[in-house]
C-alpha cells in the first residue's frame, strides 16, 4: 500500500466519520458535478470485492492508516466493517428479551413517485433507492415493517455506522439526563466540565451546546486545511503520524477551543460537531459512565434490541459521541419507533415521555435560520442534536453523513431509518432527494 | 504519552499477544526471581484504575501503540478490553436459543488443596486462584456448573482474550472440516496454498502444521532481536512505525519463511505460532470464508453461545488464528463441554465426533519429548493444536499465555476454563501450580 500523503489521507477520513461536514459546500459539489462517479450499481462493495479473498489482492486492501478505506466507493463497503478499521467499543443489547417488529410488507411503496427538490423530472422508487446509494432502509406505518430492503453490502444482522445520527444518540441520552434532573441545561459547561472553563464552551450553557449556538471559533470546512476539523480529528486518530505532537485526544482538543470574538454563544446555529463531544463529556462525567454503557443501560437493554453495537474510540479509550456509533439498522427502527411512541414499545416504558418531549418539541428555528447553512430546510430547528422539520406533519429527523437518517413523522405514524453511503457526503445535497421522498412515503401511507 | 521505543514495546506486546512464546526461558524466569511483582489484589485492575475517568488521568492510559497496554500489571485490565486497543472482526453468537448450562454450586471445593509440582509447600484455594492472577474461572462437573468466580477485572458479561487457546478454535475447526473430507490432512500445504510453495511450509503435510512439528527458521525465542517472532509480530501490527518496509501482512510474513537447513517435517514438535496462521489460511482457502464466520457458523451459533466474541485483524482484515479469539467465560464453558460430550449439547449434535476424535485422539508423545521444551510436561502430545495429557484420565487442554485455558477430564466428567492476567506469559511457569489443581479438583469430584 502506498504510504504517500499518509495524514492527509487519514485526516479527509476521519472528518468523513465524525463530522456532518455541512461546510464544505463548493469544492464536493463542483467535484460530483464535473467527475464521472460510479452509481449505485456499479458501486454495490460485493461487486467491487473490497476486502474479500484469502489473502485480498492488493488493489482490494482497504487500510485506516493511509485514509483509503473511506474514499469512495471504498467507503460502500467500510461503512458496514468500521470496528475492522479501528478500535471499537462493545454497546452491550438485550440478551434475553428481543423486541420483534411486526412485518406486514407492502410492495406498493414500491409504485410511489416524487419529485426532488430543484427538479421538474419525476423519480420513482427504484430511482430514490439509488440516488441515494442506499446499503438499507426499513419503513415501519404505526409500528409495523410495511417495507424493507437491503439493496446493497448490508445484510439484516449487520452493523452499519451511523455517522452523525450518533449525535441524536447522545442527545437522547442527555435529554434522558435532564428529564431526571441529572443535568440542568441552564448551567454553564465549566460547572460540569472545570477542565473547559477556560476554552470557548466555559460559559456556554448545556443548552446551548446541545442546541449547536455556541460561538467557537473553529469550523468543519475541510476544504481549508487550518480547520479546526483537521486537528480536531488528528487528536482522535489512532493512525496519526509517529511524528504527531499536538493533542492527546478529543478532551485535550475541546480545552483549546477559543470564542469567535465579537461572537457570543446563542446567536445562531452553526453545524459544529465539537459540541456533541463535550456533551458526550457532559453526560459522562455526572454518571461516571461511558456512552457506551449509557446506550446499553438506557435504551439497548430496556428497549430489546437484538445486536450488540459499538462506539469507536479515541487514544483515551473515550467514545466519539459525534460521530462513532455503529449499529443493526432493525435496533435503529425499534428506537425510532419507540421513540415516536413518546417512549414506549407496546406498553412497556423505555425513557420517559418527558425525556422525548425534552428534544422532539424543538428549538428555535430562527436561530436556525441566522446561521445560514441550511438554505433549503426553511423553518427547521435544531434542539438537543435532533433536526425538527417544523412541517405540517411536525417531522423531526436524526441525520449523519453519507446519507444516514432516521426520520419520524407523527402525523403519518411514520418512522424511515436508512444507512447509505452516496458519495456525497453533506446532508445538504442529499436532502433534495430524501426529504421529499420521505413526505411522499408519508402521504401514500395516510392515503391508505 | 511516552513515544521513546515505540517499536520495541509494540513489539514486544504484539508477540504476547499472538505468541505462546514457550521459548522465552531464562530471561522471563530470572526476571520474575528478581523483581518485586505486585501480587493479585495489589494488580486487580479496577483498583490500579487503568482508562477509568473521563478522561483517565495521564498515567492511566493505555496505548497499543506505545506497547503500554500489555506492561503487567496494565495487562490485567488489556485482557478484558482487546478491541478497545486494535481493530477487530465479530464472531456472532446464537440470536434466538442460548444454551443454558445448569447451575449446582458446591462452595466445598474452595476446601481444596493441593501441592504444587517441584513444591513441598500445599497450597489451598484462595492461593490457587492468586497465584494464577485468576480474572475467572468456571468449574462443569457431568454438566453442570459447580463452581464459578470473578475475582478480578472479568465480568459475566465480559469478553477476555482467550490468547493462545485461540489456536485450538482453529485446530477444531479444521477438523471438523477435516472430518467432512473438505480438508486431507495429508495433503501437502502447497496443494492448499501455491502462494506457499517455495515457503518453508510448501512441502508440510495439513497434519504436520496441525501438530507443530514442521521445519521453520523462525523462532519465538524473544530475548534474542532478531527472532522471527518480532517480524511476524510487525507484519500484523496496525500501529507498526511509519517507517516500516517489511511484510504487509502475515500471510506475506509467513510466505517468507524457510526451512532450517538439515531439519526435516516430522522430526520434532516445536511450539510456533505461525503454523496457525497457516491452518487458518487453509481453512479460509477450503471454503473462502473468514474464521471469525466459521466459528459462528459451525460453533457459535448451533452451540447457543450468548455473546459475539472478535478476532483482532491484521492490515489486510486477516482474523489471527494464532491467537486473536476473545470471548465469554460462560460460551468458552459451553464450549469445552460441548466438546467433553463428543460434540453433543445434550441431545444435540454441534459439531461431529469424527471431527471431536480428530483431535482428542492425540498426537505422538515422543515427538513431544524430542523437541525439548516442555520438560515437565512427560507423556504429552500435541495434536490438531491441543495439548493431550496422555494422564490417567486422559485430560486434554487448550492453552495460552497468562494463564487460559480450557481442561477437559473425560474421567471425571469435568471442564475447567479459566481466563487470567498472569505476569508469567508462558504456561511452562504456570503449569507447576494449575495442573495439580486440575488433578485434583478431578480428584474432589470423583470422590463425591
Amino acid at each position: 500500500m502506498k504510504k504517500l500523503s499518509t495524514t492527509i489521507f487519514m485526516v479527509v477520513c476521519m472528518i468523513s466519520i465524525f463530522a456532518q461536514t455541512d461546510n464544505t459546500t463548493t469544492k464536493e459539489s463542483q467535484n460530483t458535478a464535473t467527475q464521472t462517479v460510479l452509481n449505485a450499481e456499479e458501486s454495490n462493495p460485493n461487486k467491487m470485492e473490497w476486502m474479500q479473498g484469502f489473502p485480498p489482492p492488493k488493489d482490494k486492501i482497504l487500510s485506516a492508516k493511509d485514509g483509503s478505506f473511506f474514499n469512495f466507493p471504498a467507503l460502500r463497503y467500510s461503512v458496514n466493517h468500521m470496528r475492522e478499521f479501528f478500535p471499537s467499543r462493545r454497546v452491550l443489547s438485550a440478551k434475553d428479551d428481543y423486541y420483534t417488529l411486526r412485518t406486514k410488507h407492502d410492495k406498493e411503496i414500491e409504485s410511489i413517485v416524487f419529485t426532488p427538490w430543484n427538479s421538474e423530472t419525476p423519480m420513482n422508487w427504484q430511482e430514490f433507492l439509488d440516488a441515494n446509494y442506499t446499503d438499507g432502509i426499513i419503513i415501519l406505518h404505526k409500528g409495523k415493517i410495511v417495507y424493507e430492503t437491503y439493496p446493497a453490502g448490508l445484510t439484516p444482522d449487520g452493523i452499519h455506522t451511523a455517522m452523525s445520527v450518533s449525535k441524536s444518540f447522545a442527545g437522547t441520552i442527555a435529554s434522558i439526563l435532564i428529564a431526571e434532573g441529572q443535568i440542568d441545561p441552564n448551567k454553564f459547561i465549566s460547572y460540569y466540565i472545570p477542565e473547559l472553563t477556560d476554552s470557548a464552551f466555559g460559559d456556554a450553557t448545556v443548552q446551548q451546546v446541545l442546541d449547536m449556538t455556541t460561538s467557537v471559533d473553529y469550523t468543519e470546512d475541510y476544504t481549508n486545511p487550518n480547520a479546526g476539523v483537521w486537528q480536531y480529528a488528528e487528536s482522535g486518530n489512532p493512525f496519526r503520524p509517529d511524528n504527531y505532537t499536538g493533542p492527546y485526544d478529543y478532551y485535550e482538543y475541546l480545552a483549546t477551543l477559543k470564542k469567535i470574538p465579537g461572537q457570543e454563544h446563542g446567536e445562531k446555529f452553526e453545524y459544529k460537531t465539537v459540541n456533541t463531544e463535550v456533551i458526550g463529556w457532559v453526560i459522562s462525567k455526572v454518571t461516571n459512565k461511558s456512552i457506551t454503557e449509557l446506550i446499553s443501560e438506557k435504551i439497548w437493554v430496556p428497549m430489546g434490541a437484538k445486536y450488540d453495537g459499538y462506539y469507536l474510540v479515541d487514544p483515551a479509550g473515550i467514545a466519539y459521541a459525534g460521530g462513532g456509533f455503529s449499529l443493526n439498522l432493525n435496533d435503529m427502527a425499534i428506537f425510532g419507533e419507540m421513540i415516536r411512541n413518546h417512549g414506549k414499545l407496546g406498553r412497556y416504558e423505555v425513557i420517559s415521555k418527558e425525556a422525548v418531549e425534552e428534544f422532539s418539541s424543538g428549538g428555535d428555528p430562527e436561530l436556525f435560520a441566522k446561521g445560514g447553512e441550511y438554505p433549503l430546510l426553511k423553518g427547521w430547528s435544531y434542539h438537543n442534536f435532533w433536526w425538527i422539520t417544523n412541517n405540517e406533519h411536525k417531522a423531526f429527523m436524526a441525520r449523519g453523513v453519507h446519507g444516514q437518517a432516521i426520520y419520524i413523522d407523527p402525523v403519518a405514524e411514520m418512522v424511515i431509518v436508512r444507512f447509505a453511503s452516496n458519495p456525497l457526503s453533506s446532508n445538504k445535497y442529499i436532502d433534495p432527494v430524501s426529504i421529499p421522498a420521505y413526505e411522499a412515503i408519508a402521504d401514500y401511507l395516510m392515503e391508505k
